[in-house]
């Protein structure tokens, strides 16, 4: 997120390369951050896990998780799913590295995106194939250390057109199968969105099995990730998606996850923690009861009005 | 919309069966409805058109537009569109009935939505015909009408899987070939958002051509015209159109289209009326001066900063 | 299917009414159909579970299943999970009684469609409450009659904007929490489709976890469920479904559920049978084995030019 | 297409870099190719127009158009609608080097894909605004050469969460106002689908306008450009895509534009040549005068039928 980023046509990068360490600077400079999300490899050459933990203790700031890079050209064709066994396990010794290189970093927890795992076309693969090789590659990596969560981010498409963990219940039912507690979701409420999922009932499904270990927060336009800053197009969801993990008990840090390809990436997470801040309040503001009153009579006009009386505040006329 | 409503699954309505008048009379209790759009023929056997004025006086309501139902049963395979040259015909006759009534009712301009027209299925039509019927349709409802607008509402889908007048740029470009200048456009934000358009930007093009008729105020989650009340999801596009209107002079009323299938019809336009008047107010305060120049450079997060500010009022922290 | 349809602009109908025995007579008329599903209350005034049979015995044509109508006006607010008790005590008598006349007609399954079950708007309701509610319902019908299966049919959303039997996964979700042997789903090509699965991929899950009971052809835009004909848009992915169901032994009818609006409903079915035979020859000629091997490399090309040669036959070029 | 893919994910790339010659001779390397669009800077340092021009008489191969790269990381802002009057000038000056060297090439026409020009929050640009700064530059750039075909590509979405060129009718509109008979459109037939336009129908409106002046051919899942091959997913929309572009007797290349990002480009290339041809051989069955007939009295199950019978061939029964 405070790196630099690419795509198919800005082959050359939406900016300047960015230093592992500069990131981590940038990250600190927003204010309001507390812990990172730290990619492995680390992209800057010749750095060790003590160069980062010196950055990170210099910027005060804490590895929240640590999320092996499984998804670069080797992996193109898929991870813990590649055809290749060869590749799977690569892509099993690069999360076991990441793992080793987490414990020294003290990070939470391991994420997982197997981003490349899935298929593009009609008939190219065995649905059943795939299931099998994705529950043994997350045990694989994941039995061996029942101590520590490793959560599945999960995501309907991008960068294949059908991605195997794609939601939020089929990635519960895989996780069932994979049969490990240290296993669980990390939800984007992104990728709820766009996938077609309440977000809010998505966090509710995870939570009911006892499942979410994260979520991240951003937003789009329900038809693609577009990773865009927090409320920036749905206030309302991103309330009650707030509202759901405050009613749940969440202590956990309130997680970003952006892409600012053309804005400045500071000023872009400053952007999002000034408005989940905003929103906190207008939650703060809200009566639990009354909401849950309201919810459980399903009074679609009711809970909308209570919300946007504390959203709108003043603006709202009386009666 | 204060009628009742069908679908193919509720085949017995979700609600008891309303009466013209009562509708009106339900309208006028809301409180702030001032002009109505009156759908043509009307649903209440033996109503005449006096028996519609007497209710509209006594209720202190005004005829905003007439719409004639060109869409029903009869008119399934096409209004301006049908293969059938006795149903086109018919379809005129309706509207230029319509029309007659229409002046009688003191409208100010005849809303066509033709909703049957267009096609289902990949090669079912020539869409070179249909361009070619639906002009001439336009062309004969129209053009003995110089000086009563007709607005089209266009639509992306439903009840056809493809409507001809689909989105404002290609109802621009068929009112060019209609050729005449009281035709213009009827902008559902609705429409526009779950088409994949910026209503706002849809909104500009058809000021731009001097084509816009009016507007109709509602919300989605832009996969379907689900009609819900105004801002229930989009908050910032909903701001962003009303500012584009209200810079461009906008002075006619801020119509409301909205389907209430489960929601008590009188409180969801009430609850559309308070969002619409708050976030007049939110506009009220933006400076737009400010915004142009935040505009001309483009700046997202400023943009968003602005309007955020005005919105959440003294929830957002200073600085 | 062969009964009248209605929307909401079409309120006078897309045709003229038919009676249930004339609906299963049209049924019979297309030929190469074999059993049907009976929705329950007959939609014929004073028609009796006798009457019914006897038309089905005229016609040589079995019930396969039956589908309480807990979507009507009364459940506009949901059946499982409406907030009013009397209501969800309705909706669960009218599923027994449709059970009983379906013992009666000697169907394979009951069908549930809580069409009405879910929500609307943002914060309208607990997802838990709903979910509670839905698993609840499932267990009082379902209980009782362990040698008869109940089939859930998931839709992503119609009438609701969110139903809450939404997809496959969560299907299977709720499924283990309702704890009993047979309930399963109702898998519907074309809702798999719109709702962003890989229909071929959501038959597979079911399959796994032995809870397919019944599935429904049809197709569309991906963008709303359309009702088209089978293949009318989607010819590889409704191979690769048929594929995955062959590949099962899948020995069940082919259903078909389709809204032809604008199109005779027999000739609509005529289309999709013979589409659907087409369809078979062209996997009967199919080398499973060859597929699954290029299927264990991931070769989505090959597999394109496997089933493609299958398809085009003597229009595809040698080499 | 025969280049190196990047994305967000894969930074590192879908495979080896590849040089612009090489590129060019895989592209020969398919067979069944005769023209390239070339895009311009070329990616391989030191590479003169002389150069590429060689490459070109060697693998007889014609540059059938250049496309200036004004979507890379110095125009991320926008290219014409850049904020920035120099970066706005520097598009102008890349657009005009590409000409020239595409008339050293002799190439048909220059492409232009404003990849960067739209926005990306609500609120953030002016409509208006990159409405006349589009139309600005594409006459200053298309202007001078009055012989010269300037083909806008437009697309939805891609990078940009709105792009300004977004539809067919919109760049009819705008090439309007551009004023200028050598500004055409570049339909690309993925686009128009994602973008929810009927391909055929879009086309049509081009050319009722005499403004297509070339099109490309590909396949996606109705929600992003996928670039897949063709026929992957949509046969019959294809289909009727081929016929309506015969029917107005084109007589130019059948453009492909892919990115098999974990395909063999060679391989995807021939499969998309091979079904192209195998349409081509289904349309020659196909008596359009039949066709017409059927689009005439918009027979929807008949045109599929006649299409059908043309496509299955020998595998669909008689009667």
């Amino acid at each position: 997120m405070f790196g630099t980023f690419v795509d198919r046509y800005a082959t050359d990068g939406y900016g300047p390369p960015v230093t592992v360490p500069d990131a981590i600077r940038r990250a600190a400079s927003v204010g309001g951050i507390e812990s990172l999300d730290i990619n492995y490899p680390f992209w800057t050459e010749g750095l060790s896990v003590a160069d980062v933990r010196a950055v990170l203790q210099e910027t005060h700031l804490r590895a929240l998780a640590i999320t092996p890079e499984i998804y670069t050209r080797e992996f193109r064709g898929g991870a813990f799913t590649n055809p290749d066994p060869k590749i799977r396990q690569r892509a099993l010794d690069l999360v076991n590295e990441a793992t080793e290189v987490g414990y020294e970093l003290g990070v939470d927890y391991v994420k997982i995106w197997p981003g490349q795992d899935g298929f593009d076309y009609p008939l190219q693969a065995d649905p059943r194939r795939l299931w099998e090789l994705s529950v043994e590659g997350m045990q694989k990596v994941a039995g061996p250390h029942p101590e520590l969560p490793f959560a599945i981010e999960y995501k309907p498409k991008e960068p294949r057109t059908h991605m195997f963990f794609s939601d939020a219940a089929r990635t519960l039912l895989a996780i069932e199968d994979i049969g490990l507690p240290n296993v669980g979701v990390l939800l984007d409420f992104g990728h709820a969105l766009y996938g077609g999922e309440s977000p809010a009932a998505a966090a509710e499904l995870c939570l009911a099995r006892g499942r979410l270990i994260d979520i991240d927060l951003n937003d789009n336009f329900r038809g693609w990730d577009d990773d865009m800053t927090v409320g920036s197009v749905h206030l309302l969801e991103t309330i009650e998606f707030l509202h759901t993990l405050r009613r749940a008990g969440w202590d956990r840090a309130w997680k970003l996850d952006q892409f600012p390809f053309r804005e400045d990436p500071v000023e872009a997470a400053r952007a999002s923690i000034r408005m989940l801040r905003a929103l906190h309040r207008v939650l703060d503001r809200v009566d639990d009861e009354e909401l849950a009153v309201i919810q459980e009579r399903q009074d679609a006009l009711g809970a909308q009005r209570l919300v946007h009386d504390m959203l709108l505040g003043d603006v709202v006329e009386a009666g």
